[in-house]
């Protein structure tokens, strides 16, 4: 069983800025993510591109701002079950909460964040008919550890940027990368296609397109993945360790839903007018993930929206201690790790 | 008649960030501050200090975030009145409103964003008798444009960072610099303090400690500064074409105290379920200035109130449109210089 103070369910930008603020509470933070990595949107779906409006920030690549995110919680040590999914929520006699994700993993806390933001990041699958066989048996749809295809014989599936940085990531690491695509054309950003290309033209990457994996094959784990070239409908066995089919990876509120938490616009509702906190106490929503009446989806206000969240939190956390707000520039910053920030002092020095 | 569609008063950052998302609607904005720049506390209290809980910045100085700030709102061209106190406002006919500085300059505007902190800087000044008579006549608490004291004698008071920091920029400019402080230690960076050593050592800083200034003369315009030795109580007149006392600055709230707004604690209540507007239609108030259930003074709030204030003015503005908000990395910045920003779009490309 995981404890902590907050479980934040969800780790991106949201969740990960509430590890700073209730890091300065002295509040200690788990994040689960159906994720293999932090970042929720940012890292998922546009890791490589400009965000305007974070302030101070004139452009921000949405992956260096979780980057920088990643480092400013450093100092508070949050935990984090990745590539999980939160499912069920039992509250229990003293007003605690056990949060129990899709592969069993407990965890215990006095007070759940959901930062869950559009939802849980579920993968679209391929249809095929023997498919969850395989599944964690040589398929996957998300790439957790990269060293796990070493020296395998991996085929991947999709036309975007997963497949294409994924096929290049991997020719270095597996022994054979094969790239299945149902068109010729690639849509991602222009420098991973031509390395693609290039790859191709060395021979380390087997491309086959127009083409689609139309069955698997395997005693208990996967062994083979058939292939139709869909200009001739010929169809291919060819021999792998792996298939990660890279379709997208589409949000879910999911089991959340069913919590009995006040949905609203497939959102949860939350008290704006105070702490962000939903209809079951104790349970509060930040970020993409909440709706109150003028609720903008950006990440600006998930910072913000996370911020009163742990006020609140500590209230609840320690009922009868009054917690007085120092400034980050004049406390400074002392991480559970021993580490210390602080701002140099001024000095009080005669000249003469 | 400056004519604006958001009038801000106060250019901290809460204000300054209030340009970028006005500028996203398309508003245009103009912002009045009692300081000679912008930057609020940030630039008037602690510019060279770091600030750890600005989400996305492990460390940022607070100097740096407004330059930054200034950089990100530049598309959007904000007007400045610099120097000015908003002192009066008026509501016409048509529900716009007239606000008026201290130095007369009328700003004319259909929505009033009041992000004034904790008040608008004034200065502490000495207590002389006729100096009044000087103010603006070779008497000034904040130095605005430094270009002016080029080959003046320039005499400055006071034993902080700005008596410090002034002395040592205006050794190179000023034909003169005497620095009087009552005590003999200075309280400040430690490099500033020695820096303003070494220049006394160099004969490029006349100090004098422990001393005050206990008199002005002249005619018309300030000529003479009579200065207390204190140890010994001998007075000396100096011959000046400046005197700038630097006691610090001090918040004050003043004037908008009285333009009919609830105040509570020092600030201007606000409706935080929704707009951040007070109870007077299109005057709004944002950031440290105003109140609400569970405020916090931290500059993250007052970069989502800014954010929400917009979307309503905007709303009171052209009541007839509706606004369909797009993200910054999908519908990039288009500024009113006709600058665009814009993310690289993704390709469509056979790989053969
Ligand atoms: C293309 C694009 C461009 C954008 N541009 C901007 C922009 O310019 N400015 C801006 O402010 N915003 C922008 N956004 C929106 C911004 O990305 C979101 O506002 C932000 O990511 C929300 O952060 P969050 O932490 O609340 O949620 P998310 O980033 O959505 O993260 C939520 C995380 O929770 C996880 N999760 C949910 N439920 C569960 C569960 N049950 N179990 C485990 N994990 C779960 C998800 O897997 C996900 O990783 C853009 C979004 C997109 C798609
Ligand atoms: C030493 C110190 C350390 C701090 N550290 C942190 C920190 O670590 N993190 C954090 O989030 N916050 C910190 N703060 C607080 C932070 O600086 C404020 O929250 C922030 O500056 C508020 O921004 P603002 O734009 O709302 O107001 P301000 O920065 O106060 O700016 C308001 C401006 O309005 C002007 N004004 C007001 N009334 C008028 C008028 N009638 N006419 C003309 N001009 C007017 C003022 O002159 C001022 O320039 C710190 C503050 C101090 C003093």
């Amino acid at each position: 069983m995981i404890k902590t103070d907050i479980l934040i369910i969800g780790a991106g930008p949201t969740g990960l800025f509430a590890v700073f603020e209730a890091g300065l509470l002295q509040l200690k933070c788990h994040l689960i993510d159906a994720l293999p990595q932090p970042g929720g949107q940012c890292s998922e779906i546009y890791p490589k591109k400009p965000i305007y409006d974070i302030p101070g920030y004139p452009e921000v690549l949405a992956g260096d701002l979780v980057d920088n995110l990643m480092e400013q919680i450093k100092p508070f040590q949050p935990g984090f079950t990745l590539g999980e999914r939160a499912e069920t929520i039992e509250k229990l006699e003293d007003d605690t909460f056990i949060v129990t994700t899709n592969k069993g993993t407990k965890h215990h806390a006095p007070v759940v964040a959901i930062a869950g933001g559009l939802g849980s990041f579920e993968p679209r699958k391929p249809l095929l008919d023997n498919l969850s066989k395989y599944e964690d048996n040589g398929v996957a749809y998300m790439i957790k550890e990269p060293e796990v295809y070493r020296d395998k014989k991996v085929l991947i599936a999709g036309g975007g940027d997963s497949a294409l940085d994924w096929s290049i990531f991997l020719a270095d690491v597996a022994s054979e990368v094969t790239l299945v695509h149902r068109r010729n054309e690639f849509r991602g950003a222009l420098d991973s296609v031509e390395k693609v290309q290039q790859l191709k033209n060395e021979g380390k990457i087997n491309l086959i397109t127009p083409a689609e994996v139309v069955g698997l094959k395997g005693e208990e784990t996967l062994e083979m993945v058939s292939v139709k070239d869909t200009s001739t409908d010929e169809v291919t066995d060819i021999e792998v360790d792996n298939f990660i089919p890279l379709f997208g990876l589409s949000p879910k509120l999911g089991p959340i839903g069913d919590w009995g938490l006040e949905i609203e616009k497939n959102a949860i509702k939350v008290d704006n007018t105070l702490d962000y906190q939903t209809n079951i106490p104790g349970i509060y929503a930040i970020g993409d993930v909440n709706t109150y009446p003028g609720k903008l989806k950006l990440i600006l206000c998930g910072f913000h929206e996370a911020t009163l969240m742990c006020q609140s939190a500590y209230q609840r956390i320690f009922p009868d201690k009054k917690y007085v707000m120092k400034y980050t520039t004049v406390g400074g910053v002392t991480g559970f790790d021993g580490s210390k920030k602080e701002a140099p002092k001024a000095v009080v020095k005669a000249i003469d």
